[in-house]
């Protein structure tokens, strides 16, 4: 299996406020065809750490991938220590220059001078085009590793990355063929999910499996790789239908897929209608549900009923419920529920109450209390949670919960 | 100014999900007491690697700091690979494996032997404890080089770091006093706002200025370093000053506060209410707004009336309005937030309306075309926008700007 180093270059990615991206998506890109991605360095706008760090990785690893620094300003300082990390000289293309006047001209601008820096490539690299920026890139193998040199903005080195790289590698590489699938599961953690999980997936070990805690959610992540395209289908496949076989209801998305599309799936294909009644949750739920396009065919309508008064006025919650059990109670979501199917006449209706904090908690209810109701043509419910968390983490797992209160009912 | 290097340890994070985020915790607090991020790797659970990586960073740096692979399973790599990079031996510390057996007992469980791999530090080096897991941390130095060896999880990693790092460092670094302050601005891009901020930030060579562009908003960061605090701080204020007041109104925030706190704050300020009724933002204008906490003082209730008879039922919009201009226009946002005031009875309504996309758009309305409506005591009004980006752009962008909206009527 082919190695391969990533190098992120340019100072503000060492900020406390930036990460590098670039990374994860080409080691995706990398993993799928069977390449490791085996270091990551992040770099200023250093010369000796940089020319370092890139003679460094051309030593140790198969491919060796920078991204940024390529600009035309004085703190672009790719082009120089890379050339210098592999022992070879820039070389002035007058063609680039060229293409980089034109440019600017058919922006109605000449190209400023320093712009000029742009046309000097590593010598004996070729060079990879640059449609949606000034950057060209380049590839030179240099003593056996490949490297390459792409420019720092997503939208310059993918389609650069896709077009005129990856082919490259994929043949560098060998046919190895990655299938992979993500489960994701909603209502066990992550040790109880992986009790289940781990006696199926060590009967698999050439499958890559891993399993993350996403704020509400379990994934795991299946990756099965083979030099045979229908065995690496196959072997993912079956492992992903023991997993979902063993794990059962909490599965909710086989494909990746989030909650919100999930739900939306289950509504459109029974052709039914839903609406929202959120109180702690603010509008998060109806946030996620209209977030998949399309969901106009099924969402009909939200009412974010934060005050006492919008829960009476809006979905006909009786006061004599309020004031018997507390807005924060299974009572009214089920009758904000039921007010709130009512109201927009849909086929089903969730609606949240809960104490998402810091303040409003009481010895009775704290911090992480909420009451999840349901309404639908088979009557009304409601469940009662306690979640850790903080505002945020409660009401995104509120907002979860009630998702998947709502899959439950529909699936 | 010290340099500093940061190595993130374990294979988890080069795989395309994971990124490394302790950095961004250190580097700040690094940054703070005037140390300078130098260099950042990521190395998997790959002896030669970590090695190799950990003596490059000695020889070159004056900090170094590992964080993960102290765990007590054999792909826990770290104590070995950096004992090896600085020259040292392992020393087995029997108060270490004591110390383990009985936290482990206090939990009503025997220590696994595995743990007495947690025993093990790097000849000479200061134990650092850690009340919050198993693993202990490692402070050596190295030929005139800290190395610093913490744990993965933040929890652990975070307050050793703060108990047990910080004071040793800062007296290394010498007094530096930084003063930070970030203003967020709205409304004007990432050029026009460098375009007026420029000559001013120029003037301050001391001051670091960078200016970040985040989804919807400009953000101006700043960090003002002296061994003089009061100067620091004078510095930094005077610049934020200076900008805020060339800028203008499209400054929302001079201290790094989110948009919803700010028109929060004038809201709570003025003891009025707002309500909200959302089309194409589908309740995320709301969950803003609900996101700071005490928000109930304030925000009354929200209608996320995306089909059309939602609007007519719960905000009383025309139907002719919709029929003569479609629900997609300044007429039907306008009546919109009208109907959203007089319903719940608030100061202040604000609603949406628009295409988010990827379908609805028309040669005459496309994709992100978006009318934003305003209604207050003083009338009525609504503006346009064109916005680029996708759906979950789109729809990002219309609920800042329609907050901003309404912001400039509140402030």
């Amino acid at each position: 299996m082919l190695s391969a180093e990533i190098i992120a270059i340019g100072s503000e990615l060492l900020t406390p406020t930036k990460t590098d991206t670039n990374s994860l998506w080409l080691t995706e890109k990398l993993n799928d065809i069977g390449i490791e991605v085996m270091l990551k360095t992040i770099v200023g706008d250093d010369g000796s750490r940089l020319e370092e760090t890139v003679r460094d990785a051309l030593k140790r690893s198969d491919v060796v991938i920078t991204t940024g620094g390529l600009g035309p300003t004085a703190d672009d300082i790719t082009r120089e220590y890379t050339a210098a990390a592999a022992g070879r000289a820039l070389v002035y293309h007058d063609e680039i220059e060229q293409h980089l006047r034109e440019r600017f001209r058919s922006w109605g601008r000449e190209m400023p001078e320093i712009n000029k820096r742009q046309a000097f490539v590593i010598d004996g690299a070729e060079i990879l085009p640059n449609p949606n920026g000034s950057a060209v890139g380049m590839l030179a193998e240099i003593d056996g590793t490949l490297l390459i040199v792409l420019p720092g903005p997503p939208r310059e080195n993918q389609p650069m990355f896709i077009d005129h790289v990856l082919e490259r590698l994929r043949a560098d590489a060998g046919t190895v063929y990655v299938k992979r699938r993500i489960l994701r599961v909603s209502g066990l953690g992550e040790s109880a999910v992986d009790e289940i999980a781990a006696p199926i997936y060590t009967g698999y070990p050439s499958v890559q499996t891993s399993i993350l805690f996403n704020k509400s959610e379990v994934e795991i992540h299946i990756a099965a790789r083979s030099d045979n395209e229908l065995e690496a289908i196959a072997t993912c496949d079956r492992l992903a239908d023991e997993l979902t076989k063993a794990i059962g209801k909490p599965v909710f998305a086989t494909n990746g897929e989030t909650m919100e599309q999930i739900v939306g799936e289950h509504l459109k294909r029974r052709g039914e209608t839903v609406s929202v009644a959120e109180s702690c949750t603010g509008g998060l739920i109806a946030r996620r549900l209209t977030e998949v396009p399309g969901s106009s065919d099924y969402f009909v309508e939200g009412a974010v009923t934060y005050s006492n008064e919008a829960k009476i006025r809006t979905l006909s919650v009786p006061l004599s419920v309020i004031e018997a059990n507390g807005a924060v109670s299974a009572e009214c979501a089920e009758a904000m529920a039921k007010g709130m199917r009512e109201y927009a006449g849909t086929d089903h209706a969730i609606a949240v109450t809960g104490i998402a904090g810091p303040g409003g908690g009481t010895d009775e209810k704290p911090v992480g209390t909420v009451f999840i109701g349901y309404s639908g043509a088979k009557g009304t419910k409601s469940v009662g949670l306690k979640l850790p968390g903080d505002r945020y983490l409660i009401r995104w797992r509120t907002s979860q919960a009630a998702l998947d209160y709502l899959r439950r009912q529909v699936m």
